[in-house]
């Protein structure tokens, strides 16, 4: 079968053996937000023809490509979701020449009844998960941490951290302070111990600017250090909020945000494991053994 | 004499009095930010070239047009400092046909070490200051509280709650799920209680979209529902951090901001007393009175 991860940026796609191995995998920029006239279909096909001329017939899209925005709406389903659960609700749109099926998202309620959703994480993380109890954390624009047991998800938050991370460092008077650079680890882990101490967000971002101007940071330095301020303060509330230290927390992702956020949850004592790409490829593999193709 | 706060983006000029009566006021869009060629002369000239004309000689210019990107920069004094340390140290500039001097701003250091720092606002504090003690607060881009005893700034704390709202209105994926519209106070309400809870501030504002998306929370509440939320991390911050509800509370400035932050500390149980821009011309007058001029 061929899995594939849509999103609104990019498409990462497997060619996945019925044993579940990943012979092959490719990724391009082709995001839903690129793709005019809803041409879903035929970038498709450019992107993973071959596989279907050497007889590839059954094809698995999770991710933005089931929002309104994408190829066609697949509902969010209710948490606790495990892969039987999503593997029930797939949505068939029409392709020459293969069966296509779209993953669909899950929601749930934060403990003030304020919604969550997610598209594309929902098939990582039951990718990474075992019948133990454990803590999924996706780093990203908007991370997520979800609760799992059972081979199902439980319950997940949803942190707008990276993209806040973009819009102070590149709208606000901060912009003046801070100059895009390599992670310096000491500023970093400088940022997050300061989110630990009284004071609140909005006031400890206000010093990144002060302590450039008069306590001795660098710019290169401030970067890192607003990065270690942000994720310090999704840590203080993660582990505020029902997450313990010592839970199995498997961090998913790759690249170097991935890190960051394992060395951050690190300062706090915990000892994540980290999960790259295989986890798509393995849940798509998981919900491929579930489905009756058309 | 003539006083003016003359800030980032706009000029306040006042003529007052010897007994600090303000006699006649004006105000307009020739922040330091907008002058090339350091012509501050020429524009304080246009500005104010009548009331000279009219016999006035003694000019007070408080705000940014002290700092490195005004007209000559004057330091910051540590807190704590009053009337008289401020008058102490002015910083006088050329002006033909006036004396004219320059206000210092104020410098304080939060518990952690990090640097404090405000330019204008310690004029405000202190021409809204008795001699009991008092918290201000003023709204704004970077508002600031400060604690003021025995008329002298005890020390004070900056959060950058306006241009973070104003970040995340426009530069994050919130702008696709909100509309600028007249504060909503049911919506505003509800934002400010949603601070209250466990979460954390990242977290919160995803929920912004979540709740357009699916909660049945319009556009146009939206805006006065995120206003709600980043004012009430504030107030969790300043009520978190040593300031008291109980104490006297002064909002100082004008304008819808003010009555929101009013309210906002209403919410918490605090009986806020709002001073407009009397404070800043007070404030002025009485810096006035002690300067020995040239």
């Amino acid at each position: 079968m061929i899995g594939v991860d849509w999103g609104t940026s990019s498409l990462r796609a497997f060619r996945i053996a019925d044993n579940g191995a990943v012979i092959e995998s490719r990724s391009s920029a082709r995001g839903i937000m690129t793709i005019t006239d809803r041409r879903f279909e035929p970038v498709l096909r450019a992107e993973i023809g071959d596989w279907l001329a050497a007889g590839e017939t059954r094809i698995l899209l999770c991710g933005m490509i089931g929002s309104r925005q994408g190829w066609r709406e697949a509902r969010y389903l209710p948490c606790p979701a495990g892969i039987v659960d999503l593997a029930g609700q797939l949505i068939p749109v029409g392709f020459d020449g293969a069966s296509v099926m779209i993953v669909p998202g899950i929601a749930t309620e934060d403990a003030d009844g304020v919604p969550e959703v997610m598209r594309g994480e929902e098939t990582q993380i039951l990718g990474a998960a075992s019948a133990e109890r454990m803590v999924a954390c996706l780093p990203g624009t908007h991370s997520k941490w979800a609760s799992v047991a059972g081979g199902r998800i439980e319950g997940f938050t949803t942190y707008m951290t990276g993209e806040i991370f973009a819009a102070l460092g590149e709208h606000t008077i901060l912009a003046r302070t801070l100059r895009r650079a390599p992670i310096d680890e000491a500023a970093f882990d400088e940022g997050l111990a300061r989110a630990r101490v009284a004071g609140g967000l909005l006031h400890h971002v206000f010093g990144v600017r002060t302590r450039v101007l008069r306590g001795g940071l660098s710019e290169a330095a401030a970067f890192s250090y607003l990065s270690g301020l942000l994720i310090g303060h999704e840590m203080v509330s993660v582990f505020g909020g029902g997450i313990g230290i010592n839970d199995k927390i498997r961090v998913i992702g790759s690249g170097a945000l991935t890190a960051l956020y394992a060395r951050a949850i690190g300062a706090y004592g915990g000892e994540p494991v980290t999960i790259g790409e295989a986890a798509t490829a393995a849940g798509l593999a998981l919900l491929g053994g579930r489905v009756t193709w058309q």
